[in-house]
């Protein structure tokens, strides 16, 4: 399985937004929707073995995740209006303590950061895509792998002290820094190059 | 300079679409817009050293070619809908014979695939990315580069015959099929990390 957890520092946490201004009110949600279709769309279908998780941490009510899984995901188009559309829907969930389906494949929890990361540890490689880390290309890497990125905002020193005491491997992806949907599009053509 | 053409087979050629349906009554107007983000956007800036070309072709006027170059842009945003806005404010312009200024760094042209090739051609090696072409990762590439790439629908076959009389390189990304925009980031982060 690959994985990639993408944090949202403003990102909002309620289904109370339009879906025509998801980069100004709904907190940069714009970069969150283009990593869901990075992460999931080939050419001619869904990446069934790939999972993401967005990390919603914007007002009103932090922390949210959404996680969307290749394997089940439906009614998924690659814009980002109708992507936003399946978002809004998820967070307009009445939420108790448990992951819930919002639609097929699409998941909201109120899980944070640290509690995604403690879930994922125990299954999955942690990879912290950084500028400043080893060469993706030259990295040997198998097995479940699950990929954390930032969005337009680095880590907050408190989360990456969370995931570095993780052990994860650090990995950079070229001498350039990219978007985060960027990111997540050249780390899937490195995998899928190894088969 | 690096320069991709993308073909835009239904994306309409009329000003007078809603920015709340691209992908739908704009022709897929919305493959075109993440190939402009995927084409100009860094991290922390543009990509001054690279011009993207819409070739659009669908009703009601085709054709038009909108070409954006990244040393010039201004008012770009990453998200689908303010970019759709600009493409928009392109597709108003009441065109003459020469291709006319929209805003800074956007322009437009009755111009058609083949004249667009024409023109580059004599300043520019052709790069056709296509799944069946030579590994991009093996293939030696300097100098003024124009890589063409179609939308969810391949090249056309007059279209195809066309690029290949004038004997570009054919050029694959991986083993998999990719969105076009997922193409250009590939891309340009395998220039990148040459320098």
């Amino acid at each position: 399985m690959k994985r990639f957890i993408v944090v949202g520092h403003k990102a909002t946490t309620s289904g109370d937004f339009k879906l025509d201004d998801m980069a100004g009110g709904a907190g940069r949600l714009d970069i969150l929707l283009r990593c869901i279709n990075s992460a999931l769309f080939l050419s001619h279908g869904i990446r069934r073995d790939t999972e993401i998780y967005l990390i919603l941490q914007g007002e009103p009510d932090p922390p949210r995740t959404i996680r969307i899984n290749g394997a089940e995901v439906r009614y998924l188009n690659p814009d980002e209006r109708s992507t936003g559309a399946l978002v809004r829907n998820a967070l307009l969930k009445k939420l108790d303590g448990e992951e819930m389906r919002s639609s097929p494949g699409i998941y909201i929890s109120r899980r944070s950061f640290v509690q995604v990361l403690d879930d994922l540890a125990p299954i999955s490689r942690l990879v912290y895509l950084k500028e400043d880390g080893q060469d993706l290309r030259q990295h040997p890497l198998d097995g479940d792998l699950t990929f954390i990125i930032s969005d337009h905002q680095d880590l907050q020193e408190e989360e990456e002290a969370e995931l570095l005491a993780r052990s994860p491997l650090t990995v950079t992806l070229g001498p350039l820094s990219y978007h985060a949907d960027h990111c997540i599009t050249i780390t899937l053509n490195e995998l899928d190059r190894r088969g």
